[in-house]
């Protein structure tokens, strides 16, 4: 894997560890189980396939035999009690990621987001409180940037009802370690990308939906276009995941991920066709029932994470774009 | 009432109208009710009556007929649906209070001080939209203050489940005014006490268990001692809320509310032996099992609600101690 920092290769603290993930059949999911199978790890993926959220068993079909398939639901408190045992890290990455669909269905985000959360850190707290814990949180907590870039200690406005439980399921990873000692990191995901994540939608991230449009020969529909973003590549996630979770300095804490390579929606669209050689795209209006939930401009700073760790992104935009684009070429057939 | 404001008395705005408080058998409830009634309000207050919460039939035992009691829990949504129509304000006081209960049992908290208040803002966008809600939140929310007097701006970081529970209780409050133009505004009370408090136990306030020990002649038990707290009188936080509910630039908004009479836990037990003029008090070490989600010294900044409504606290500490004494004397056997 890439190298992130100036450290030793991260992997080498997962040889031979009994990993777990939730949400691992998902884009972030798949790509950190397939990382750690090669640094030789035992890892076992839970996920439960929800047709509209990231899981697809296509993301993991070629997997090596260190990766056992665990089909379960985070909701689902026997099942975690049980699975949680035995393991020496827990990447907690399940969760519903759609800002649309958590305000046409509240209570299903709440139950994912909020109240599975809970009921995983009651479970390590009963069965496994040694397990290392990472939890996968958003910058959408933070709502609309009242200062850019966007650090830790920016306020807590979440502008729909994802953001509000999000809040909650980080807030309780960092109250089981302030309370009980539970080994818990929070990592604030900005938009990722990359191979294996959900094209057939914009549910996971608008550039998946980009993508299928692409290579559909269809133009890219770019609302809005002059917000500004920043994205990581899913590889530096991975790496970034892999850091903290051996870097017990890291505990209790909540760190951005981020790159300083912010761009607009409308650059964004034009680089992606550059860089597939082929494409077009269109602008229209930001639909009104979306606009009330946009946060505008948005681009993290992860200084705080750089400096405890040396984690910053090193795949530029242009060349994860590429990657992409490749792979979803191969495997068009899978994901759209 | 006491006139809390230059404005005019906000009672009047209440005069006919038909008012829904959950929680109201509780403490604050109860004392919202019967001011209400008075203000020539018609009043239904519903409440679960949860032996270890606020709610008690005494409170109401002599209310005029203005107020009608229902019994039901807000986790019950097919009730609440119905009980939300029809009415013109919504005073939501209903919620697990106990920080320690929290903490052994952070799923029913989790489901009323959360879950129950997303379910009551959906039947509010759906069967009554117009309706004015207040929601009653915590000044716990805020944890281990980083500054003092703490205001508005201070960062969230709640250190018991109850405080992460009620963050997503009033960030759904916030989210559905911004997004669906719903009429709610949240207030965060600092230690409220008087008559119809909960006195049986410190579930709500350690002052109430206080109280209890007084009468009973047993020496006051302070914890600690030297935590700085502040504290309002229940009448001057039913004239806040009295005030924000009829108040249309509070939409959307937090307010906090407090007093600039601040006060330590033994000086508190002293100014309370004095004004009953009977007890004594032992100061004992804070129990391991609490100290870590105490927050230490608090008192909060009401600068803002001041500047938007002139509210502030007008019943002196040693005035309301005196007086809810004397209610305790008069009532002693239906509270312990």
């Amino acid at each position: 894997m890439t190298t992130q920092s100036n450290a030793a290769d991260p992997t080498v603290a997962f040889q031979g560890k009994k990993i777990l993930i939730t949400g691992g059949l998902g884009f972030i999911g798949s790509n950190l189980a397939l990382q750690l199978a090669k640094a030789g790890a035992q890892i076992t993926v839970v996920d439960s396939l929800i047709p509209q959220y990231g899981g697809n068993l296509r993301n993991l079909h070629d997997a090596p035999p260190g990766i056992t398939v665990n089909i379960a639901d985070v909701r689902d408190r026997f099942s975690l009690r049980y699975l949680i045992r035995g393991h020496d890290f827990l990447f907690n990455l399940a969760g519903q990621t759609s800002h649309m669909d958590s305000m046409t269905d509240p209570f299903t985000d709440l139950d994912i987001n909020a109240t599975a959360q809970l009921s995983i850190l009651e479970a390590c707290r009963e069965y496994n409180p040694e397990i290392e814990v990472v939890f996968a949180s958003t910058r959408q907590i933070y709502g609309r940037p009242q200062y850019l870039p966007v650090d830790e200690k920016h306020p807590i406005k979440p502008v729909d009802v994802n953001g509000v439980n999000k809040v909650a399921g980080e807030q309780f990873h960092i109250l089981y370690q302030n309370v009980y000692g539970l080994r818990t990191r929070v990592l604030r995901l900005t938009n990722t990308y990359g191979p294996r994540m959900r094209i057939k939608d914009a549910r996971q991230t608008f550039l998946g939906v980009w993508i299928k449009q692409l290579l559909a020969g269809q133009p890219i529909e770019v609302w809005g276009g002059t917000q500004l973003r920043d994205f990581n590549y899913v590889d530096d996630v991975v790496a970034a995941m892999l850091e903290v979770a051996s870097t017990p300095a890291t505990l209790g804490e909540a760190y951005n991920l981020g790159s300083e390579e912010r761009i607009s929606l409308r650059e964004l669209a034009e680089l992606l066709i550059k860089v597939a050689g082929q494409g077009s795209f269109t602008v229209r209006e930001f639909p009104a029932e979306r606009k009330k939930i946009d946060i505008g401009d948005y681009y993290s700073d992860s200084g705080k994470v750089h400096a405890v760790l040396g984690w910053q992104p090193v795949v530029p935009l242009a060349d994860g774009l590429s990657r992409t684009v490749e792979f979803f070429r191969q495997n068009l057939q899978h994901y759209s």
